[in-house]
């Protein structure tokens, strides 16, 4: 059988995972390839862990299995990227470092197919590698970066094809939304929400990335890209995290029937593609408010076919690995006919600025009658229609209370909160988050 | 650009559709699959008809636009089967006929791709027309004869090549699902629901194949073919239908937190696979059971990647149209290299039978003490172990229960219903669900 042969660089949780796949169900993967699928080549630091904890053997191993140096790994990649009998090269060293970055340029220049799984350069620094293997005709496979385990990258590329996506939302982090699962279930404040996913192994030690809305913006950018054809910079984004949801925001959410997730949402209309990542009260009839613990969901809505959703593991070793592998399987079947290049359109993009959607405002003011009038006012005359004044809640000397509204911009949101805080009712900056039906 | 020809055979509700979007979206499709996507003819008795609902030019119709007859459709479809330049046939016919059989081996032969809805013609017939695809080297599409507009084939084919299927359960058919959703919603009895899904256009006015379970029975007959390689008949899935459940089974489902749901389930175990259609109470943790209205779903649960589901549209014109579409682009780019054969695995198959589930059996019986003690007794003598006893409900003077156990077969349950039977207790026939979790 023909053969297609692979080398792993860097063998931890993800690239580990892939060995381990290809290992146990060679066979099966040979006949869906057509080809023999052959792992030759793993470079990884700390060999004799990933041998342990992956099960393999030490003659898959540059170095026999040893515990290598890094110049001795970046000269082992020099060979492999040299090696003419290797056609896919799986990056899962992770980082946006220059090395990464240019080792993957350097695998497309030598001719060489590439799957990765780093969400973080492809949505950083992917423009370049795009470029290099449009160039050298390579096929570049991603499904790993973009909710690990869920096919939504081939579902777009490959069963898309007969329709237009209209817009994009999802549950695109597995930390934030266990955090604010359990925040819900248990009535638990943020930072001991935190602390439990932590112990748990959900969210890392320095758990910035996750709970700042980066790690999903990443994936945001990247599906943007493929969707729309548009390049994103995460600056643009202007991605808001979890960190400041409150058990009373959560409850507030509860009231007008819907859950408090990290939902990141990208729109087209006509030239412009609207984009955020930021915590929306998501109504109970759409399916993304139930999606519990560190699941995945991401949700498109088609121009033909309607509302799509698809639900899986978003993380894992063996769950991201399936991905690599089927990207694996696809390239050693299809690489020449594959499209190399990502669409590429001339679009604007705009921020949650520029949204129209309905809002919850959540204020936190004195206690005493007139202040729903004050702000109802206030409101209003930014020409706002408001669809409900949710529970006040009297807590020593301050009342709480959530406003929602009919769909308008931030802008007249904000225009409103500027007139209300100049009255000196307020106790605390209110808390604006968008409504997903 | 390297032409693809493409007839449509039959333009009525999916054909037609898949006209209309070839049409409006032409030239993205010509980008999407690196060669230009032409519809060069459509054979249509009712050209008249379909022209005007679809928006589709005469031109494109054999006959010219006119109405045509039987005898000069077949006419028109021998000239397209001799046709070198097209390249793929589009079967939208329909029904199980010799005729339909027929053309789509002859399209096989004639060395042109194939692309069909036609699930009754697949899960019946398919096995002839898949061997005459394989033999012939062509492709064959049949992505929208499961579940309409979710790419549920496609993901299997191409998605979850790095892993294993090991159970696949789904709500495949809409119009059961819409009616059981009215039933649970408004708390109407089955007759009632019925006609109104018939008033709602969700139900045929003949809805035997799709009430009977037999129309998902196609589709899980095609998915096993798919996942585990197996040809299974009609007979052996010895499917049900709805037509039994009344309102108080709907409402013991709501007491053990489940919701009562037509379910296609097929799991492989070693050289078996087990596979049924039938009503389970799904547990309200399971999100199958959150599944309204006509919408259809799938859920898997793979080795490496755990739990995947896929929500969307089961049918409808343009749903079911964009999954042909898809089906065309990848054929279009992929048909040299895809893979012809479906897997063919030696395996057994087992219906419902020889499960082993937890079951809910609800009993009407005679309205007096001693009753639960002589129904549980002769359930524990199969040893089965209960797990609840819900709510008694007295109607006149008979009483209504239901006992939940803990997983057995079918075989069990049986034997104590026999027993009970014979103790001339029962006011009816107990019914039996398997519950999903």
């Amino acid at each position: 059988m023909n053969p297609f042969n692979i080398a792993i660089i860097g063998c931890g949780t993800v690239g580990g995972g892939t060995a381990k796949i290809i290992n146990e169900i060679n066979s099966d993967l040979n006949d869906r390839a057509g080809r023999s699928i052959n792992l030759v080549k793993i470079v990884e630091l700390n060999a004799p862990v990933a041998m342990d904890r992956f099960n393999l053997p030490a003659t898959l191993f540059c170095g026999g299995g040893k515990a290598i140096t890094p110049a001795e790994a970046e000269s082992y990649i020099h060979e492999i990227l040299n090696n003419p009998e290797i056609h896919l090269v799986v990056e899962t060293i992770g980082g946006t470092s220059d090395f990464v970055h240019d080792m993957c340029i350097k695998t497309c220049q030598a001719g060489k197919h590439l799957v990765s799984a780093n969400k973080a350069l492809l949505a950083e620094r992917g423009k370049d590698i795009l470029e290099a293997a449009e160039k050298n005709k390579v096929a570049i496979g991603f499904e790993a970066a973009v909710c690990g385990a869920i096919p939504i990258i081939k579902t777009i590329k490959e069963s898309f094809t007969g329709d237009e996506i209209i817009s994009v939302s999802g549950i695109l982090n597995g930390t934030s939304n266990y955090i604010l699962s359990r925040m819900l279930d248990e009535k638990l404040g943020f930072e001991q929400a935190l602390k439990l996913a932590q112990e748990a192994g959900y969210a890392e030690a320095d758990p910035t990335l996750d709970i700042s809305g980066g790690d999903a913006a990443h994936k945001l950018i990247i599906l943007i890209k493929l969707i729309f054809g548009l390049d994103v910079s995460m600056e643009q984004i202007k991605y808001q995290g979890i960190r400041n949801i409150s058990a009373t925001d959560i409850d507030y959410a509860k009231e007008i029937d819907a859950a408090l997730k990290l939902i990141c949402y990208a729109k087209r209309d006509g030239d412009t593609v609207f984009g955020t990542v930021c915590p929306m009260m998501v109504k109970n009839d759409n399916f993304l408010s139930g999606i519990k613990g560190a699941t995945n969901a991401v949700r498109t809505i088609n121009k033909y076919s309607g509302k799509h959703i698809l639900i899986g593991a978003g993380a894992g070793s063996a769950e991201t690995a399936s991905s690599i592998v089927a990207d694996i399987i696809f390239t050693a079947r299809f690489s020449e006919k594959m499209q190399h290049n990502l669409p590429s359109n001339k679009l604007e993009f705009k921020d949650l600025r520029y949204f129209t959607f309905p809002f919850v405002i959540t204020f936190e003011t004195e206690d005493r009658p007139g202040i729903t009038g004050l702000v109802t006012t206030e409101i209003g005359k930014q020409l706002v229609n408001i669809y409900t004044v949710t529970h006040n809640r009297q807590i020593q000397d301050r009342a709480l209370f959530s406003i929602e509204t009919q769909p308008c911009t931030l802008k007249q949101i904000h225009a409103a909160v500027q007139e209300i805080k100049r009255s000196g009712i307020l106790k605390s900056e209110p808390k604006v988050f968008p409504i997903l039906f």
